[in-house]
């Protein structure tokens, strides 16, 4: 298989999914709907979803379209998260994704509603599971979504981030924020998949640690990417976090230590995978794909 | 029965179960969890979660004990609410009930996330419901409380009204931001607890209309006080509402229809109220308390 191939085909899926899941066009109020649509279209890796997808579907042959409510509430989540995490009151970044960002166009007020009203949203979608799971499945979904999500997972991480910008911290301190602020949502989405397919405790437990190994991976692949990337690749600011004084792998590992850490993650998250056997082959490839990012 | 008694109780029971379920002090990040605690235990009349324990409880004799985490959840949501509304891109409000608002203490950043905690982690709690109540129940729960607090209910009105602020609206428009910014998450509450009690469909519609005009009311009320309040009474700036430009009831029908308004919408309440009987006592109180606030 080829990794890039299945990842666009099904980032198109979710694409496509976000389309018909957001509310119509028409749908009042008009300004805080199009700020909806503007942040959740403006394209992305949707590597969130692609998990839950890619869970549900490749390792426990549940057809995709019925998960993705799933897929798509998980999106939302994170959409929220980067449009609150974009305000002048916190990153006070004006691009993302090489297009002005959420309260750059729509103000700050209308920014912060969107986010919310896409938080919000994500959890009234997640009930629409219920057309094709048992209502306990749905709950549990529900569960780990708010959780991963919330003071227990990005949101606590996302203050632990603020509150340690410009402080001197450690490295036990950068992993407890990241895998809080990036990890937990991934850890949901792949869990979330897990949940839908009926997944064993044994299963669950092994996805749990693909899903944390590969989110730290992610992260430290992209404070490497900060380092050495180029704007035009990422679409943001080079070196903002270092500009905003913010601990990365990095500053704390170095350079190489830091991609020896990503990789032996990776390792990890593909190790865990053997006892779904050749089912799990795209898990591995993506597990892949995420330290093959140019760096 | 002494409605006054009846809503410091049922406040006092609603006080005591926020404490119970929120993070416990030792949570960290300590700041979220200090921000969360401080604008959640900052007082308020508890409306929400008292029509929902009142509904379930009163109406449907479900033990109030298993409906708290719905109406601790709806609490969570009009904090989150309030906290976000307050910021400085939104209502800029340094004051609430007489206190410092959540940014003025912890500054925007943590404001912003504190809210985003706290709308998250209701949905958690919702899904603990599930001790007591079917699965079916508790989904249904869900959906209310996400659609009354999201882009269909309040964060839609809330949209609205910054919209509208500055510009000349009609009354259709009024009562359209009411009915959502107020009026959405109060309906959630009223039906909610109507839900975990097992109620008809008639039962439901009856309490819907019950709650849009308790809703609706309500913020005429507020209105009103806000031109012949004092600033104490409201613990916020009088006056503020017009001082931003604001369409307010009174600005539009005049003191008098204003309040003629808010009465009529209290009795059309208490009337769909009837096919309860004597159970409907408290509800029936507590409409005729919300136009009874001095004004």
């Amino acid at each position: 298989m080829d990794i890039t191939d299945f990842l666009v085909t099904k980032a198109e899926m979710v694409n496509q999914a976000l389309v018909n899941y957001l509310p119509s066009k028409d749908a009042k109020p008009k300004t805080l709907n199009e700020a909806m649509h503007y942040s959740v279209l403006a394209g992305g890796k949707r590597l969130r979803p692609i998990l839950t997808l890619t869970v549900a579907n490749s390792l426990f042959n549940i057809e995709e379209k019925k998960v993705l409510p799933a897929a798509v509430a998980i999106e939302f989540v994170h959409n929220y998260s980067l449009i609150h995490d974009d305000l002048p009151c916190m990153d006070d970044d004006d691009y993302r994704r090489g297009r002005l960002t959420n309260h750059k166009v729509f103000g700050d007020a209308i920014a912060v509603l969107a986010g919310d009203a896409l938080l919000t949203y994500a959890f009234d979608l997640l009930t629409e599971l219920e057309e094709d799971f048992t209502p306990s499945q749905v709950i549990q979904v529900i569960n780990e979504v708010s959780q991963g999500a919330g003071y227990q997972g990005m949101v606590g991480g996302q203050v632990a981030d603020i509150i340690a910008e410009g402080k001197e911290i450690g490295t036990k301190d950068l992993e407890y924020i990241h895998n809080h602020k990036t990890g937990a949502l991934l850890k949901a989405s792949v869990r979330s998949g897990a949940i839908l397919g009926g997944a064993s405790g044994k299963e669950l437990t092994a996805l749990t640690t693909y899903a944390t190994n590969i989110g730290l991976s992610f992260q430290i692949v992209d404070d490497i990417l900060d380092v050495v990337g180029d704007e035009e690749k990422l679409g943001k600011d080079i070196g903002s976090d270092i500009g905003r004084d913010k601990a990365t792998f990095p500053s704390l590992y170095g350079l190489e230590r830091s991609k020896k850490l990503a990789k032996e993650n990776i390792n990890e998250a593909k190790e865990v995978l053997q006892i779904f056997g050749d089912k799990a082959k795209p898990l591995f490839e993506l597990a892949d794909y995420i330290i093959a990012r140019d760096y």
